[in-house]
């Protein structure tokens, strides 16, 4: 199929969802019967890690939403509303942004004072609503996420019809779009082996400029901290179809553990999304706390750890995907030491130390997490 | 000249500079006098706002930082000491972030227990006063800044010897880099005859969704907020060296006329670099508060002011910058409805009511404020 032919399947099932669910509900109507939709609980009752497939999913407890009830009229009204304006963006082959859907939404009720949502907090959870009862990707919904990051290496790709070299992307790099789904991009001639992603913008731009993806075959991406939807996505897709390795280079600290963990198992806000964003296979390949004395780092260059910070790792001691032997050593460690590091630490010893010497080792020993 | 020779120019300039202070440092110390440095002030009260050019300037106010001073010892040293990790790094042709300066030059004084740095806080201001003091951009100290936003357009560019044609940049876009400097980045083969600044993410992605840059000939570019200085000084030089008009398409709130004025006049903080960053001929082109009964917006998407709106719209209508009485009338309108607009309210109308109605209407009307 065509990418072309891709997109209008996906719109065609995901308009097929609404209209079924719209159609029940006008049979209850017309029968005098309640109308109710059936959607799936996103709360922390209803999150589990799955041992199996190693990572956070959603569970099967359902919240049954009527209208004829004083607590769940509105929102009932809200999802309808919402769906009704999704349907059209999808007929209309356009995307945007969960803030458009809810200016396109918002508008006071015939002969009443009441708006139809008093703010966006009011909108994003139906839109997730939405998402997890019709079984349907944000993307899916023509729906973008804020964007951050970029990415160059070893692949051509095609982005909208447009054939993009990132070998061939200078400083700046390919931007990531927030919607990276097969109709949308598809991945050309890769000579990368596998991908590397770097939780800073101004390590990857140490990374870039050293050219380290050409020497050592890869892809590298960055999203600026805890990495949008659509550079997650990107990489799930990349590792996936064309098989690559995942590796994560974060700081050495509770959020640089946060980021490798959401890469890896996805979160527990998005748990419903993970097996399509999660990716099970990722390793940690630094920066590791037991990297302080192996490379001989200044004392300088270390940071004490906070109260806050030394009891977001004994939360995370906790975490059943943090079990394995070598992950209790790597946190009993920082806490042991009582500091953090961040990966610009390795300037100490050079701006090049991180590219040149750092990552060739560590990709050659082996030496990773999982 | 080539982007090569021009580099190594403007590298010879600065390090020269370099040289010649540190010359003179030695000198003062052999004739046992006490070194000194003068380094312009950096404070509000050596800003002011310059008539004839149009843009925040920096006064010509000094400090003089002297090495037997118990108040300037600890920044003397600081100064040399960044100054001379800046002369490694431009010599050895990289490029790195602040940061990791930071780290670079932090250590504890040999037989003491002090460190040169505490915190990036204490490095920062340095780096400044040696942009300042010496006269370079911090790009030109191969310094880089975090980054934010992207461009597509009528336009191919010149990245680091790769050559990118921006008009076949899919839904992305080029990840435009922190330094864009002719030595890093040149032009090629323009079509575009005006370039368009947009506050979001989302709409610009709703401007090249519709390829509005095709029809209209432009290139269009985004910041996230207020644009980062890679952003600020690309747009500056298409400006200047391509004479192509700026129009910005901000939010109708005291934060979007922000992001216009520093634009436009530069920034306080940032006054000693306006004569490379700042966009005097920038043009103001929505959205306007007059808009909403222009384009019968409905009263749902209107935004109440908070007390803060009202006090910075207060402030901004004092600002020598906003005298001309187009922007009086615009901002007392704002205070009298006591209201703001948000440009995804357009979409009240239908998605690309934006891009198909109203920039179109105002470029053709030449409806825009300066």
């Amino acid at each position: 199929m065509t990418a072309k032919e891709d997109k209008k399947k996906i719109d065609d099932e995901i308009l097929k969802k609404f209209k079924d669910s719209a159609e029940e509900i006008i049979e209850t109507i017309e029968k005098k019967q309640n109308p109710k939709i059936k959607i799936p609980l996103r709360g922390l009752t209803n999150v589990y890690f799955d041992e199996k497939d190693k990572m956070i999913k959603l569970g099967d407890k359902q919240q049954t939403r009527t209208f004829f009830n004083i607590g769940q009229a509105r929102k009932f009204m809200q999802t309808f509303l919402i769906a009704s304006a999704l349907k059209e963006l999808i007929e209309s082959g356009k995307t945007t942004s969960i803030r458009d859907v809810y200016y396109r939404t918002k508008h006071t009720i015939a002969n009443t004072t009441e708006s139809t949502f008093e703010d966006q907090i009011e909108s994003d959870p139906i839109i997730e609503d939405i998402e997890v009862g019709f079984d349907a990707l944000r993307e899916e919904l023509h729906l973008f996420a804020s964007t951050r990051g970029a990415v160059v290496g070893e692949i051509t790709i095609v982005d909208s019809g447009d054939t993009i070299d990132l070998r061939k992307m200078g400083s700046g790099g390919w931007a990531v779009p927030s919607i990276v789904e097969p109709e949308v991009v598809q991945f050309k001639d890769c000579t990368a082996e596998f991908i590397l992603f770097i939780e800073k913008d101004a390590v990857w731009r140490r990374f870039n400029e050293d050219k380290f993806w050409r020497k050592h075959k890869c892809i590298i991406a960055h999203g600026q901290g805890v990495p949008p939807r659509g550079v997650r996505r990107l990489i799930r897709r990349l590792s996936d179809e064309l098989n690559l390795p995942v590796y994560v280079l974060v700081d050495a600290d509770p959020y640089g553990l946060y980021i490798y963990s959401v890469i890896k198992q996805g979160s527990i806000n998005l748990a419903y999304e993970s097996m399509r964003m999660a990716i099970p296979k990722a390793r940690f390949i630094g920066l590791s706390v037991f990297d302080y004395a192996k490379y001989k780092l200044p004392k300088d260059v270390t940071i004490k750890l906070a109260e806050i910070d030394k009891k977001r790792i004994s939360e995370i001691l906790k975490y059943p995907w943090f079990q394995k032997k070598d992950w209790q050593a790597e946190l009993k460690e920082m806490l042991r030491l009582g500091f953090k590091l961040e990966l610009e630490a390795l300037s100490a010893k050079n701006v090049s130390f991180i590219t040149e010497k750092y990552l060739p080792d560590k990709l050659a020993k082996k030496e990773w997490l999982e």
